[in-house]
């Protein structure tokens, strides 16, 4: 293997693949980055077993010479050190050279790395998927998605499969539901050509989160094949697969109230900014909860204290408020993660009694719906 | 004690002397920031015993209203929550009050914190310092002297009188001096009306770091006053107190050799890179060692090796070359701060053998002088 790459369309590259890349792994090889030189161009993998990670760079892009192929192979390089050393290198020019087996030849102005590589036979090969059941979402609102539910996963492995994003398939709807038991975040999305075969799989929360930061702020479509074992994500020059996880999902659909006793509508920036402040004192508490109550006159006051440092009282007007007077202790936590997924805008707010989960969800839309079980505290 | 102040000029003071306050504290009620109102304005204190640092805000700053007094008086306010309240407050506007003794409520908008506050009669006073005999040194000059010898400080507590900077006053010369017993950082700087009566010093590292981000990049002059305990650092609006090291700071001129064998001139910044390079695959063997190795026709060469991962080599052309070829073996984060300190200018290295310490400095002039004891590999 002999080619020529720009640095920094090589540190692009690294930089997508690298996040698939963990230290911590307990595969010996796949502590490197596979590096596949075709006539084509160049592919770089990373992986840590659950997620991987492919990257193709062409010879040309754009019209300018990329990689200058002089000899095709393939290598698997310590990723960690790889990428550093592309990184601090002299030049924007970078030569890449295999010899006598695995020894790597790294070369840019009068710099010059020896590597020792690793057998590219050994690295695991990826999960072969039919491409023939695909469907697509522009990848900002594939975004917007994953932000909107992610957070609310489980962090404890209690029960592994809380720790991943519910996605179903029903009536042309893509449902994504996450919940760790003592919050849920619930979004559904109209899409098109959604396959008929898959009704519900369940993707890893981290998984989802290295696949938002891969992806760009684009409206370029991502495609998506889901097979029982596995996700994989196709966007431009991009692969990104996942392990799916085992185990039914909780039918969560019975959680969600469908009759409210009070209803109040309110500025969502307004009441997260409360909530944030409020939950300053209920921090030191180390349970951080924060009080919410109804007063006369369309205000609710959003309070906190801890008794060895202070409290924290604050009101604020609502635009409506129905129904019964309510008195209802939550996590701050909870309810900020759940204001931002709803972002900013007007935000409904039902409840059904201080002891009974609420929802919200924003005035414009349904699409987005937050449910957080309260605190007993009164 | 009742007063409005402006939100914003409230947290830059708090900026300034949440730097002296540290967590880790022994005397609980240095976990707290005392706040003095008089009829001038308001005075913030911080301090975690060795470090103090004090600001003022007056009533009125550039024909602006900071501060509206209704009644003046003291407390102690524990310093984090204080300043994260602070920090997000609903408007620019605050209000505080100290009543019952030292029940606090700080109001802004419809917000309305109350926080217990502690005595302020129990918070320490401030070491008395006579300004009659201070000398001025530029804001940035003042951190350029910093920035070039803090970072050879010695880490280790084992002799602690190395863990700070030696400034000794001779001859109207401010000479300072920080080395950790493997490398040595000096300053040199003419200044006018040093004191006469003060010969050596050492000022902790720490103190110096936490200065350095005190002040700002500005050509105003800091008024300095050295007593036998205390150096007090006095900005516009700003003092900075920190306690001296005692014990008796070793005498290194007798460390700097004299005479040498080899005389390198080089491009600083090419020479840095080179070494972060190398240092790449040092790293991974733990020790950070590179050799440097003159070759014939002004060239120098630059490498190391990691067993397990592989070597790099890099060339330099030198400016200038004379006296005898060496080979020699150093730290290289020991030569990285020490070009870091002379800046990117040209360098020039002068050695007296594989097994003694050796000089850089810049070649423009003797201001800056860095020594580095070698180590032991061929």
């Amino acid at each position: 293997m002999k080619f020529d790459i720009m640095r920094d369309r090589l540190l692009d590259g690294l930089n997508d693949v690298m996040k698939a890349v963990s230290s911590k792994t307990t595969i010996p090889i796949l502590t490197g980055i596979k590096i596949d030189v075709t006539e084509e161009g160049m592919r770089l993998t990373g992986s840590d077993a659950d997620i991987t990670i492919q990257t193709f760079i062409p010879i040309e892009e754009n019209g300018d010479q990329v990689i200058n192929i002089a000899e095709t192979g393939s290598i698997v390089l310590q990723a960690r050190m790889f990428n550093e050393i592309v990184r601090k290198l002299p030049t924007n020019d970078v030569e890449i050279e295999v010899s006598n087996g695995f020894q790597t030849h790294i070369r840019s102005g009068k710099s010059e790395f020896h590597l020792i590589g690793l057998d590219p036979t050994e690295y695991p090969s990826l999960p072969e998927i039919a491409m023939d059941r695909q469907f697509a979402i522009p990848a900002d609102l594939l975004k917007s998605i994953i932000r909107e539910t992610v957070f609310a996963v489980a962090t404890s492995e209690s029960r592994p499969v809380l720790t991943g994003v519910n996605w179903q398939i029903k009536d042309e709807e893509l449902i994504c539901v996450a919940t760790d038991s003592h919050r849920l975040a619930q979004r559904k999305t109209k899409l098109e050509q959604l396959p008929t075969d898959v009704h519900s799989v369940v993707i890893p929360g981290k998984s989802l989160n290295e696949l938002n930061k891969v992806l760009g702020e684009t409206t370029e479509p991502v495609q998506i094949v889901i097979t029982s074992q596995q996700v994989l994500f196709k966007a431009e020059n991009i692969l990104f697969f996942s392990r799916l996880l085992e185990g039914n999902y909780p039918d969560t659909s019975r959680l969600i109230p469908e009759e409210f006793k009070t209803n109040i509508t309110i500025n969502g920036k307004q009441l997260l900014q409360a909530i944030d402040r409020a939950s300053l004192l209920a921090r030191e508490d180390r349970n951080n909860v924060v009080r919410f109550e109804t007063l006369e006159s369309n205000i609710v006051e959003i309070s906190s204290n801890s008794p060895e440092i202070g409290k924290v009282e604050e009101q604020i007007q609502v635009e409506s408020l129905t129904g019964e007077n309510i008195k209802i202790s939550f996590s701050a936590k909870y309810m900020m993660e759940a204001l931002k997924a709803i972002d900013g805008q007007d935000v409904v707010i039902e409840f059904t009694g201080a002891m009974r989960p609420f929802i919200l969800r924003s005035v414009h839309d349904d699409a987005i719906l937050q449910l957080i079980l309260p605190v007993r505290t009164y």
